[in-house]
């Protein structure tokens, strides 16, 4: 049996995407040695019961300490932290990247803290675009990055080498790269999921009590994201809070071209809004 | 076997809603007789090669003639003159109804052309709110109304044993029925269908083509309803546009809340505006 790739990867945050970090890691025999971090002994308890890692730790400094690849898949605001805990205990040759989904504010603050260190390791971010509707360690899947884009997140300080590195992991596990920059990709993100996570929620939000008998197919369909945890969103939004801000003035500016067009009762500008809304829907498939 | 309980039914405009009312007819054993209505020749024979009604007529009057009941199921835009057409041949006890998705200018265009005839039939406006993605006679189902909801639309002109008529001849299709305003009724479909259908389309709209690959579920889900027909649709938001506009203020009224809370960085009130939305979104199940 040959060598695996990687003697050594850590997960801090085991959920649904560290988990499955972890599992596919294994299926595909990647890693010598799959360590997870957990906070508290209680989780690091419910995680060693599920059996998708090799050890769990609940000393971060010991959780990293032998890793090559550092996965931090916690939630978004509290990785600048993680990272800074951690770093001092990893070596230079090792690589960090994360799950965080974004990146601007992230990839300065994770700067911040890595340029105080001497000899410090490389940061890279990533986002794996794929998700469940389910959420914790319980639903992860060997198979969830499989076809998934990730978003990989290299800023000038970043060596080319240490990207590469970063390519080559999330292409381990299955996934399609794309390089953004941390700027693009929140500018890119906030269009393809958070202005359409706000414009459900206020579609709903402003759907009148009375009026709920009468929505069908398409009103589910336009507003199922808006059930997502507002919790998590609360984060996600002011985590790219300018970005979505400019995507909502865009989406305000569109609805006040179709409130024009019904105040003047012209069917040619109707038509030709719901064609570019059309055209542009239709670019992805049902 | 006992009578049916209606002697003639007449359907005008046989596509998807008015096929589906012939075929719940006839599989109900509902009407001795079930005539279509269809403008061209080639589109009666078309009607006739489907054998889902008795007869095919496209002489109006002749179609209409021995009809206990009428529904008329043709574009919303076209149904006034279709009732200005075929009135004069119906006697003073034959029920007119239809299936138009917008009510108010249609109810108050109706009411015009039958005030101006002499011992006019009685028209109720109805919306069975029921659907699929594909249309035509070709796509008619039975049980299309089965457990549906059909909102009838009678106002201070319409005589209560009618609206009571109309009630029972879509109740035996299979439908629920809901008795609304004209008002009421526009108010609230713009709330629950044509404010989403536009917000799906400006999301869509106002996604960037860079933005695109890094769409998931969310996006497909929220926009679509977009990949429907403009020129449909560019019709039901005309006939509808005083509630439009009103349900579009109000989701612009809501984005602008997201957008203080955005631009101040406001988490608590993110997180209200987010768990209102959810409140009214879970309310409907998934």
């Amino acid at each position: 049996m040959p060598e695996a790739p990687y003697q050594g990867v850590t997960i801090v945050g085991v959920g649904l995407i560290g988990g499955s970090v972890a599992k596919a890691l294994r299926e595909r025999g990647l890693a010598s040695q799959v360590v997870g971090y957990a906070r508290s002994e209680a989780t690091a308890e419910r995680l060693r019961k599920l059996d998708i890692l090799d050890s769990v730790e609940t000393n971060l400094g010991a959780a990293v300490a032998d890793a090559e690849v550092v996965v931090f898949a916690a939630p978004v605001e509290s990785i600048p932290q993680l990272i800074a805990d951690a770093a001092p205990h990893c070596s230079q040759q090792t690589l960090l990247t994360d799950a965080g989904s974004t990146k601007r504010r992230l990839v300065d603050d994770v700067h911040l803290v890595l340029e105080g260190l001497d000899d410090p390791p490389v940061f890279v971010g990533a986002h794996p675009m794929a998700g469940d509707h389910r959420t914790g360690a319980e639903a992860a899947r060997a198979d969830l990055f499989q076809d998934a884009l990730t978003v990989l997140t290299p800023t000038g300080h970043t060596p080319i080498e240490s990207t590469c590195a970063a390519e080559a992991f999330w292409q381990s596990l299955g996934c399609r790269t794309l390089i953004l920059s941390p700027k693009e990709h929140d500018q890119h993100v906030a269009r393809a999921s958070h202005v359409p996570h706000v414009a459900a929620s206020a579609v709903a939000a402003t759907t009148t009590e009375e009026s709920l008998p009468l929505t069908a197919t398409g009103w589910r369909d336009t507003t199922r994201v808006a059930a997502g945890s507002p919790e998590l969103w609360r984060e996600i939004l002011l985590s790219n809070r300018e970005a979505v801000a400019e995507g909502l003035r865009s989406l305000s500016t569109e609805i006040d071209a179709y409130l024009g067009a019904l105040d003047e009762g012209d069917g040619a500008r109707l038509q030709k809004l719901l064609q570019q809304g059309k055209e542009r829907r239709d670019a992805m498939g049902s």
